[in-house]
């Protein structure tokens, strides 16, 4: 029998180009100059940065780039056949990354990239171009950067038929939110502080919406149920309505807010896909993550529950995780893009979420005078709404005060009919804030 | 260029034997059998049982194994030149499991084992056989079943150097110490029930002693630093003299006792690697890892802080991971075992125990008559220990009581010497008990 380890040793260089010299892009180059050694002697084939691409030459980015050929148009990697990997730091989800992973891999090339936006708007085109021209489309950085997580759900886990994940997929918000709760100070004051730190994009959009971490999730639905990338039908609300004041009364309650990614089959065989914030047992392993950590819990009908953690973003870890690709590919190591073949992935049956139920926590702000609590009874009544528990703190008659309830198990349309009602009090001053209250596994 | 991903489809099945039907192998058998549709759109390239072989043919498993070749001698497996890869699961690091590992790898076949003891043991010279013959040798079942810790060492972490690790290896010592905490009960009394609910062995020597999670540090020693295996350079203690005071004492001060693991680089270049009990911080997320969960924390230089949590063993787990092997080697994936080819791997700079230093949690049970405190202080000054924390629960004049001390960093060979004087104290009733307190980074 050949030996594939000893014949690597007489295997040529992985050739690469790094399209994109932004923070990423300068920690792949400084992993592989500072770690040739060590790489070496784990892949006994060297991988080797040919060229790079960015948008200004003259800059000073802190690496010494001067041994690699420059393009200043990406586009002119893929036309070098001297290039077996572009490696996309780019990002974007059209214009020039898109254009540019597209001409890489119909030229056969391997792509390696950290673009969640790309993959979730393209990532079913483009893996089917992948596998057609016999090149990788490799993304572990683009989810949970310090995580292992697609090479997990891919391999690790390949035995299990996966029923249901969730996580903490964006560090922004889980700063903003552990930031909020433990200073008590409101989401704008705690967002412009993050942005001065440089925790948070001066256009926050992305992150605080809910958008990032709805990219992540389509990814990770399709890689865990092999179904086809669809990142329309994510659910998703940010974080942007979740209040100082809803955060200490989780608190009160036993819980703490996570921007949640959740995606999960249903009894009836549906997929529930959602970004939201939602209350967590504060005692929970996911309760505990905290700042700019990220951290992933899935469930396999084998392995049992699971949990990974780690840093979600930042230069060492996401270069870390475009590293680890490139040396799986320089070993030759090549799996379907979701885990199965493009052309064998089937599109999901998602859950009409009107129909998700659960348990929910709602605030209303009312004006503290007799009746009102009756009213909101009589509503949830009519909607076939049971509470659990329910908190007025304080009497300030004729003022505006919060009410606070966490519901038993009901219907999400339910509720959105309920709000709708008391929205409509004149004693309901603000509209209802209504999360829903995750129900959290063994871990 | 060529097509991978398609060209597998033509691929014929990858012929596996599985050697031990036990619940293990059972397990094994269950998922290849359970899964088949689920394999085959995830690999285009059919897992196929060719033969089994265990002591009693008759035994009914509860699995059909009727379709497969019935081998008496798990030896015959090696000869059959039909069958790609051998799929140990006897146990034991010597004896038969040993001999056929070894034919198997001779003949130039893949192995799949979750055979610590065999790995710790031997782990060297089969590497070597592997990688000189051609056959890979696949052991994610040996550590931490529902973890794919080795996978995430040798292949997602590969771009990163490597500075420590520490975690929850044994699930059994973990229930006991775990279940000593909540009930307040004595380690004999808890290790019973463990044993009458099947959590622990008749003989539960390997557990509770250590040598199993040492077997399983070994081998995370060796992958994630690049050394050659040596489990007899890992320093190991146990649980049996763990006592349920200690366990009250330690919570009082803030801490948990686990069973750690621990494997790390020291600031002069050599290798910590000890199992033994530890306090941790009580809200740290190793303290809150209960039951029979296990948990590897991890640190690397580019990726940061890590934590993976998952079922440690059990039938699920552990042929989860089996097959999870099983699917990377019929498409093709071959790693060096541990992660660097066997011939570089270099054997380790191991620490002199005695010069690492810590906190320490000592424990003396002493007549409570005045004059006690003073000679164990001066001992300790004499010892240049200096205190953080004393506790002298109650008085009892005359009678046996427990002094609990917290020690600032000292020299584990300081504490050895002063234990040593205390214990020669006439006050001093019984051995002092001492563990070290494992610093936690940020996870």
């Amino acid at each position: 029998m050949s030996s594939p380890v000893t014949a690597a040793e007489k295997d040529p260089p992985y050739k690469i180009a790094v399209a994109g010299l932004g923070t990423v892009g300068c920690g792949v180059v400084e992993i592989l100059q500072k770690h040739e050694g060590l790489l070496a002697r784990r892949t006994d084939r060297p991988i080797e940065i040919v060229a790079v691409s960015a948008r200004s030459k003259g800059k000073d980015r802190g690496v010494d780039l001067s041994a690699y050929k420059w393009m200043d148009d990406p586009q002119a990697l893929t036309a070098d056949p001297d290039i077996d990997c572009v490696v996309e730091l780019i990002g974007g989800s059209e214009g020039v990354a898109y254009d540019l992973v597209k001409a890489a891999l119909n030229a056969g090339k391997d792509v390696v990239t950290a673009n969640k936006a790309l993959l979730a708007h393209h990532g079913d085109e483009l893996a089917r171009l992948a596998e057609d021209k016999g090149g990788a489309l490799a993304y572990e950085a683009a989810v949970a950067g310090g995580i292992p997580i697609i090479k997990t759900l891919r391999e690790g886990f390949a035995a299990n038929r996966i029923s249901g994940l969730h996580g903490i997929l964006n560090g922004t918000c889980n700063y903003i939110l552990t930031e909020m709760r433990e200073s008590g100070r409101s989401f704008d004051a705690v967002l412009k502080d993050a942005q001065d730190l440089g925790y948070a994009e001066a256009d926050p959009t992305f992150d605080i919406d809910g958008i990032d971490a709805a990219h992540k999730l389509a990814i990770l639905t399709a890689l865990a149920f092999g179904v086809r990338i669809d990142f329309e039908r994510v659910r998703v609300s940010g974080i942007r309505h979740v209040s100082d004041v809803d955060i200490a009364f989780a608190e009160e309650f036993g819980y703490r807010i996570k921007l949640l990614g959740v995606a999960r089959q249903l009894e009836d065989g549906t997929l529930l896909q959602s970004v939201e914030p939602c209350l967590v047992p504060r005692h929970s392993a996911v309760g505990a993550i905290d700042g700019a950590f990220n951290a992933v819990f899935t469930e396999g009908d084998f392995v049992g529950p699971g949990a990974m953690v780690g840093l979600g973003a930042g230069r060492g870890p996401t270069a870390s995780a475009v590293v680890a690709d490139l040396v799986d590919l320089c070993m030759g190591q090549k799996r379907p893009v979701f885990s199965v073949p493009a052309k064998n992935l089937t599109p999901a049956d998602y859950a009409d979420s009107a129909a998700v139920s659960g348990h929910f926590y709602l605030r209303l702000s009312v004006l503290d005078k007799p009746g009102v609590i009756a009213d909101v009874s009589a509503i949830l009544r009519d909607c076939r709404i049971s509470i659990e528990a329910l908190m007025q703190r304080g009497r300030d008659p004729g003022q505006q005060v919060p009410v606070v309830m966490i519901t038993h198990d009901a219907r999400q349309a339910d509720l959105a009919r309920a709000c709708e009602q008391m929205a409509a009090l004149s004693t309901v001053l603000e509209p209802p804030r209504l999360f829903r209250i995750e129900k959290i596994a063994s871990l």
